[in-house]
């Protein structure tokens, strides 16, 4: 039997520019009434760059991760050599020695140029700094056309433009408009020209300092004393935490190159401008892959090139991504150009990004995991900094020989996945009495199923009940017995339980139970014995 | 059949004073050498109180993690009143608002004493100094018996004696020993007999300085200036995220005291002295319940008070730690003296711990887990903190009135958690080829089944492929090839696994494996088809 929900209210909300069009700021809205996603200490204002997951937003990202752990850790796929891939796990501090950060170069090249404004003591990421030059088009007393310089703010030229017209409107009455203007970075200015430069907030020009370095690395002291001695950073990624365990697990893993470390959890960037929600925020979470590989001197001809490793990753990534839910047409690979790239992977195979088309202003599409040939960069600085260098070079039994494995990090953002998994669930209906429902694959959905009594009587509620407990130790169950079948269905519809399961009057006799599917809206009849079944095949995991 | 191991060496060595006694020092190296446990940036000389989880670490600590959430969210029991407890789980920023430590007491009271040493500059906490007085037994120059006023270190009294012996003995070729001497706690000295107390470390008597406070938050600071204003920490225990997010959790998620909102993550704490291995340690993980009951004043007669529910919680929580595999010999329930309790629990129903007796030289018992009735006084404080007070208050719709609920607290590390599993599970053995084996409960095995192919040939790798694919999808499984089946069963036995599958000649023709029982050592041949149902039994999670 197929049957829409019963509770469509005539005066659903149209979709497009209604209230529940697919927009960031309708997202943000139901993450927070839905128990995803809060601004973190929001009694007290919150703190910039900073969110926690309620309830179901935990249970989401929990998901997210385990399915990356089981993916990749448990049951990894095959190698482009149709091997089985053999990738541990390690689950190391945010908190390390300093020379960790100083070997891996964070420490002196983990930095964002910044301007400050000596008026009005605002900081900005320089290169968010955009310059507008041109001519007014009403003579000042002397005669002469005016010119201005001024300066806006934006995380693209375009974004800054906007701000930049909302300026100069103001400033119509009094000078005109100029018809024409150019507009460069901030960084391109020389000292001459940053004196003429009429900072964002400020009320004259010149008040603009120079380009700076910030290192992005959150400092604290790790002791008694605050001291030099005792400075320590949190960690900006768990990559290198992995990179100075690799020995040890050589040593201890009966691990043989190629072989991956993977580690998940959190790390931390003082973010200038934290925005776009989760995902650039200053606290967050990480799943690393460092796939050593064997270094290209001591390949033989036809073997797997680091090229080879690299392809292979990417693709198996961006695959994933889609294996989670995230449709083709809304992620992008995004291949680096040269340019863009750090010092160790100029030389490499490459570098590129998986990118999800989220539904901000701008950017739009934004990085969710980038793929990196690191070379032998860091195994080599770590070997370097604490003094053995090629003594710990890694001795390949099969080939005789000592070196440095090469690497494919694949590094992805737990929280970015997190958000796009949201973004991309979000269907508005207004067919339905939500008005949206959340369209997650069922193995990623918080909850995987609705347990529902009809009504609280008649054996309903015992027999719900007993469902219930026989299906919580495998998954995810919401037990709900409070108000209308349709606004259960509803709250199921905003977190996007895929399935919900009503004891009703035909239950007793029948032993059956109607299954609601949450994409479809079907209904039909299944046998109560059937229930942990249909939901094993369902999901999936 | 039953076989002992193939690979006894005649030479095992015997328990006792052998070197695999059950030593903190051997489970120490077994930790090390099974990729249980290493320190932190260990190449760079470690970093003190920082502990890195290799791949069985990081596996053993998340199955911990994972029957916590299972037992307490997915699946929880009954309350005392016979009702299904509700427990959600939220997951919060290590970083916060710093009003947040404010107005939980943590700024200003969250302090150790702490005592500088002038000349060695070293620094010490206050209570762990005990000052040992007395009277030498050789007279001095002028025929006098010298007094000495000698302060020594220990996290105990009996601690402190050790080296303040130690150091007497130096002397006593030039004093003599003294008959009886006395001691007291540091933090007893007025400053005048601070004058006369001659430092752990120093040349002279006078050097030490009056206690001082000192907090043990990290402390970072937020955006891009250091500033007072943009001061924050690391959040030193994860039950304030929860605080913080009770009235969103309460608006959101269709929870009515009594329940509990559940959560896991890291925590930080600037101990000075970190020791005790994992232990005390400056980075940690807890596992927090903040279990929400009715205020007392709202109860009626014969309703459930705070204290039942404290002792419904302390008698769980014990029997949990029991069901891991914690024996009951070596835990204890340990009530809190009331001078020993927080200002906010000394009206409360009490404060105990869940003790696990470790192998350390001391402090023997240590706590795994805290339960506490912590009244009103955390979410009271935030409502009045934030500035909106009594209006916070929780709205009970079934008593129709306000109020701000009592809370149980129980706290549980994560880490000391895995620690004394480690501990309990290690088993000196010398009838075996490793001389130990990890006992661990098959549920909290890092790895829970071996394959094992006995030769690589004759189809018999072909097989262990087959069913080692079959079952990694739901099982954490071993399939190792390398060398000879002892010193496979030996590896095995060090990490405890505790079943391990050799498919050997016979399996071709009879379609049975080989099971070997880590703890009995007993073998018996089951069927192929058979090796996913015989391990859903035996780990039965």
């Amino acid at each position: 039997m197929t049957a829409p929900s019963e509770n469509t209210p005539a005066n659903a909300p149209a979709p497009g520019n209604s209230p529940l069009a697919k927009t960031m700021d309708n997202i943000v809205a139901l993450a927070r009434r839905r128990a995803f996603i809060w601004q973190s200490s929001e009694i007290y204002g919150g703190i910039n760059g900073f969110w926690d997951y309620g309830p179901m937003g935990a249970a989401l990202k929990r998901n997210l991760k385990d399915a990356w752990r089981k993916d990749i850790i448990l049951c990894p796929g095959n190698g482009p050599d149709g091997k089985q891939l053999d990738v541990v796990e390690v689950d190391c501090t945010i908190i390390m020695n300093p020379k960790v950060w100083i070997a891996s170069g964070h420490a002196a090249g983990f930095n964002d140029p910044m301007v400050d404004c000596k008026e009005t003591k605002q900081r900005y990421r320089a290169d968010q700094l955009w310059v507008f030059e041109g001519q007014f088009s009403k003579q000042d007393e002397a005669g002469n056309l005016p010119t201005f310089c001024m300066v806006a703010v934006g995380s693209s030229q375009e974004e800054a433009q906007v701000a930049f017209e909302a300026k100069l409107a103001k400033l119509s009455k009094r000078f005109g408009t100029p018809e024409g203007f150019k507009s460069r970075n901030f960084m391109e200015l020389s000292a001459a020209e940053r004196d003429l430069a009429w900072g964002p907030d400020a009320t004259k020009a010149g008040t603009l300092t120079e380009p700076r370095q910030f290192n992005l690395m959150f400092e604290t002291y790790v002791g008694a004393m605050q001291s030099d001695d005792s400075k320590a950073w949190l960690r900006p990624e768990t990559a290198q935490g992995i990179f100075t365990q690799f020995w040890n697990v050589c040593d201890t893993s009966r691990v043989k190159v190629p072989f991956g470390i993977a580690q998940i959890g959190k790390a931390f960037r003082n973010e200038v401008t934290p925005r776009n929600f989760t995902f650039r925020s200053r606290e967050f979470e990480q799943m690393e892959i460092e796939f050593f590989i064997t270094h290209p001197d001591a390949l033989k001809p036809g073997e797997l090139t680091p090229k080879d490793w690299y392809e292979f990753w990417y693709k198996t990534r961006y695959q994933w991504w889609q294996d989670v839910g995230l449709a083709g047409e809304n992620l992008q690979l995004r291949h680096h150009d040269k340019d863009e790239l750090s010092h160790y992977a100029k030389e490499g195979a490459g570098v590129c990004d998986v990118e999800y088309r989220f539904p901000f202003t701008s950017p739009g599409f934004g990085e969710l995991e980038g793929i990196a040939h690191r070379a032998d960069f860091d195994l080599k600085a770590h070997a370097t900094a604490c003094g053995k260098g090629d003594k710990m070079r890694y001795f390949d039994q099969a080939r005789n020989t000592r070196y440095f494995p090469h690497v494919i990090e694949p590094s992805a953002g737990a929280d970015r996945g997190t958000l796009a998994l949201l973004c991309e669930a979000f269907t508005p209906d207004p067919s339905r009495p939500s008005g949206v429902y959340m369209k997650f694959k069922p193995r990623m959905a918080p909850i995987k199923a609705g347990i529902f009594p009809l009504v609280n009587k008649d054996g309903m509620p015992e027999v719900a009940e007993k469902l219930h407990k026989e299906l919580r130790g495998k998954y995810a169950i919401e037990f709900d017995e409070k108000q209308t079948i349709g606004k259960r269905y509803a709250r199921m519809d905003e977190v996007g339980t895929p399935y919900c399961f009503t004891i009703d009057g035909d239950t007793l006799s029948t032993q059956t139970v109607t299954v609601r599917e949450r994409d479809t809206l079907a209904q039909e009849r299944i046998s109560l014995d059937n229930v942990s079944a249909f939901l094993a095949e369902k999901i999936g995991e």
